[in-house]
């Protein structure tokens, strides 16, 4: 038997709420999952003005995060025609995602959600990722 | 009437049982997904600690190599923009895999199955499914 | 954060050996699927025989004792029209079962994982589920 | 290893031509699929005036009788509220058939392929795949 952690609903506010004030603080509305460590939602938010279309990508890409244990925007450094992981993309259905903005949740070394970002351009994807992070990081005690 | 050979369920054990032996020996806990020559699922197995993503993308990567008789990393190195087989990946419902790691399995110049392992880099994944079909080959009799 | 136990590799293997046994007993080889608790794959045999429809059937079952949390003969006895529960088979993309032949595996209260038999009549494939949990509940020790 | 029968190229032939003419015989223009054993396609025929979604209905009907070695219409029999086969017409995604039409090849007592008819009324589609069955075992010598 195994015996493993898992955000709680708790731990996902948290995220959440990191995320959504550094989306604020850019000005760009955003599509917020989280999943835990198997890849099934806990918690989702679309602020006011969040993508439609993001809606299934914030979640494939915290899918993606928790999931392959990955950064997305690791798997998109590899995603490369030419390189043996080219393609990785379409897999599962195409849940996998290689746009930056999914980050896995790691807490004590052990992978326990994903976090997934979408509205803005990747990049704002990533940093709102990272916010999120960084705030239940340094509020869940 | 068309007369072939299938893989059948004790060669499913010894192809992930060499795979397996590899994958403790590099100390990166797989998904190992054996099919038939038609593509269907014989035998799987997730190590502890294998990727819940690399579920899907071992049998995926399996299928492949037993359905197109490819192994495949040689559809990586074809799915390059601006040659003909480029967009193969997301063929079949994406279920065609050009990540390596899928390979195979060949018995007196017949395809009877295929090997997909993932959970490691592609090259990972490929070493350890060629150590699975080694092991297969060697023991068989 | 929560705790949880998931079955491992070495708890799947009991759960097919006594399913299989079962198996061989009434002369029916069965696609053998266990999920851990999230209903993500861990270990699958086809036995020699058993059904191709049977591959993705089983997995499905026991993906839907173990999320759900419930065996599958219960949502088929809930999925009756008139009731409020029918249609629930369409649900998750059709993965959801409500043939019978799908048990969750529970272990101190706690569901670790599901088992899914197909290949059989129904009925068959509850008996080999059962058998597949009883020996796994005998010698996990 | 495995060894099995699979219908050939001409076995298909042979089966669509008697489909056919039966077909032709009551009126009523037929999509005609043939897979093999494991249920992927072999050959199909859309007579002239063969409806659209029958192009898709036929091949689920053949997949279903050669995959899970049994009739269509044996499954309408038995998927029925309240039985514990009910629901079994939406597992594979939505492959498996219980609608009339599709019926196991079986040559020396081994499933060989599938044949299933679509476009009539499920009687129709019946008449003709039996016709189709019929006229190969009568061929085939």
């Amino acid at each position: 038997m195994l015996t493993l952690k898992r955000l709680d609903s708790a731990d996902a506010r948290l995220l959440i709420e990191g995320a959504a004030e550094k989306a604020r603080a850019i000005g760009v509305p955003m599509c917020i999952a989280i999943t835990d460590e198997s890849g099934n939602l806990v918690a989702f938010e679309r602020m006011d003005g969040g993508k439609t279309s993001s809606v299934i990508i914030a979640q494939d890409k915290a899918y993606t995060a928790a999931a392959a244990r990955k950064a997305t925007h690791e798997y998109n450094a590899a995603n490369v025609p030419g390189q043996l992981a080219f393609g990785i993309h379409t897999e599962v259905g195409g849940r996998i995602s290689s746009v930056g903005g999914g980050l896995p949740v790691t807490v004590d070394g052990e992978v326990v959600g994903g976090i997934g970002l979408s509205s803005g351009t990747p990049q704002q994807d990533m940093e709102c990722a990272q916010a999120g992070l960084d705030h239940f990081l340094a509020k869940r005690g």
